[in-house]
């Protein structure tokens, strides 16, 4: 019997061993307009590894427009939602560091963690996924050791640590800091409306690879002004007064539904009203690019 | 003897625990032309992760050129049989998204396994590493749940998540559909071919960072010729019918070999016939690019 | 009881095969001037993976100006001293591959595993980090087997083969081939200094995203000019002969101290000198680059 017992104590001791290394499958999603030149994102990524060599690290994206708050929220309404709860994303596009700004974890109603300054970057998780808890990062405490007088990378000194601690199990929300009173920053953004038969919007967002032009157009709107397939559509793209697009296409579910270089009218892959040419580049062709200055307008042919 | 029982009992539910956080270890690789610099490669992840929060996950390229499946192709071929057996690569270059083009799982004779659409993607892999057995992905069983009004982004809707499965042991290859009769689709393309001393080849891809210049003259054809090393080559590079390139380059087993600025013909790293400029770019310099317009010609200088 | 043993093996059986899945929870970290556009990387992870399908692999950056080994020097210092001890880092940026220069691993006084060619690439981690032990990689035992013919590619046929065994136990350090003798490789560079209440230092590498300008003058020196927060410095930069920016500015301890558009000298996340303009790009506005041939003065306005 003593025997076995004790190669029970020595198994425990292995499998706990292994439990350690396989720390909680909790997925670390960094987003940043560092750009992967040079070494900050693998710095970030270190201090990381630091916390648990496990640490299953992913990338949204790190080619964020620099100082672009706006893209980041877009991106990351794009991508949060395939992620399974309890995924911990890291967002550091800090146009502000070392300024008043906030340092926040937001936990979403979908339950997912959101971790990096309150610029406004969480406006559009916090719209779509609904907000559960924020909490406002305790500097103090939470600040990398070694890091007192860095006053320019919180994303490697302040966000990344507290995120991987998160995702390992070795902080809890309420550890992060106390409870943030007032909601996080939201950047003002005007919603698509359906308006005397003609959808009005705007562009959040390029589809950037292929040219293809994202509306805030949702799916349920366009149900209203009820279009068939393969119905004409009366397109029009405005960038503050000036006229820059003004076209008809199909409303279409595909690209392959319309012939090569031809334009249509679809339901991109958020389910979002967009405008693109079969194999060829919407924006680029007609100079559409993104943001508050550009408004949308979609009618019927024969109203 | 309870207690034991009672702590084997806990010991197996932890050590199941582990395995299944392990998963298979298995590499999921994914290719795609969509870039990083928006978010749908973290999409595609986010649903691999949602299948399998410990799963392997690696990037082959999200730089290919949009809509060139050729380049896709030809860096699957190039990278493919570096993996060990069983590596499961979801490729998505996807011109056709939403027409009749199949979607495959393709099992090569080398045991890798290929998922994505059948427009071609597959031809080199096929040719290089045999095909055992390929399925036809049954999309309405498959599609991700919540997507089945979503057409544009088959990516993330089905060839990441039965890619994930794959890897995950979550899906047999006879589960993901029927047999595809009649083979994968291949794109066309001329065999290089030694005739009458001369060796006469395409350039299926540049190796763009340093502007080498790679043909598809394997090694043993070059060894038909059998220059020795050092020994000067003539070397003609034409486009259609014009000639773009003529010169005459020593054979050298490496860039070193030659002073700087000089060019070489080299056995590449795929050990196909190449051209260089030592420390400088031979397309750039010349004015040569890739694909089915581009044909090379290399003979002795004194036959 | 018998039963009991029998299961008790089958569970050492179980948990030996995750731990070997495990591998060592050690970090193998790539660094290349590749570019992630073909398949050059995918084919080093492949490698790595087929060493050990669990190993954690990163990147630092494969977007390292192609040839420029002093920038993969400073992208290193930049990153490894965040990383835990006992990460290996694998660094291909390598114009000599073929030449008669070394290859080799270095492992530095904190701990850290260096992999690559000795060409300067190391210079900087030696200095920083110190040497505690350099291996000349035995490439006859080493070389990847079936790429005894291939001349052009050992980050993957030798640099990851031995990174990727050595992080996952299956080598050891003296395993990897005898010492190597006198040192390694170092690029020369002039230290900054304090001379007659100037500061005399240069421009090792740029923060590329946002055009920062980093120096070298790190926190001590700038500390033995004594400037307090706030105070405006004169700073002159140079290129050769020519001045090429000379202007005051403030130390101020981040961006958001100074208004948007105004310049200012601050420690950066590395804590050296450094010039930036808040909210835009420095280095554009005043054409300036990095290298050698760059040199900054930084000087108390009233001395």
């Amino acid at each position: 019997m003593r025997r076995f017992r004790r190669k029970l104590t020595l198994l425990l001791v292995c499998l706990l061993g292994a439990a350690d290394g396989l720390a909680t499958g909790v997925a670390l999603v960094l987003q940043t307009d560092f750009g992967t030149k040079d070494g900050a994102v693998a710095a970030m990524k270190g201090v990381a590894v630091g916390v648990s060599p496990r640490l299953m690290i992913h990338d949204l994206s790190h080619e964020n427009t620099p100082f672009d708050i706006w893209e980041a929220a877009y991106r990351l309404k794009q991508t949060a939602s395939y992620w399974p709860a309890g995924t911990v994303f890291v967002s550091v596009v800090d146009p502000g560091v070392g300024s008043a700004r906030k340092s926040i974890v937001l936990r979403t109603g979908s339950g997912h963690l959101f971790v990096g300054p309150d610029n406004g970057t969480w406006t559009l998780v916090a719209e779509d996924l609904g907000v559960a808890e924020v909490r406002e990062i305790d500097t103090v405490q939470h600040l990398r050791a070694g890091s007192a007088n860095s006053y320019t990378f919180h994303g490697r000194d302040l966000y990344v640590l507290v995120g991987a601690k998160l995702a390992a199990g070795q902080l809890t929300l309420a550890e992060v800091g106390p409870p943030l009173l007032g909601g996080v920053v939201r950047l003002p953004h005007e919603k698509a409306r359906l308006a005397n038969g003609v959808l009005l919007g705007g562009i959040p967002a390029l589809d950037v690879r292929y040219g293809n032009v994202w509306t805030d157009i949702g799916e349920s709107l366009l149900a209203e002004l009820a279009p068939v397939p393969g119905e004409r559509l009366r397109v029009r793209i405005d960038r503050g007064e000036a006229t820059i697009y003004e076209g008809e296409m199909p409303y279409a579910r595909t690209f392959a539904d319309v012939p090569e270089g031809e334009p249509l009218l679809y339901l991109n892959s958020l389910m979002n009203v967009s405008f693109a040419l079969n194999m060829d580049n919407f924006a680029a062709r007609h100079d559409i690019a993104s943001g508050a200055d550009w408004r949308v307008r979609v009618e019927k042919v024969t109203p």
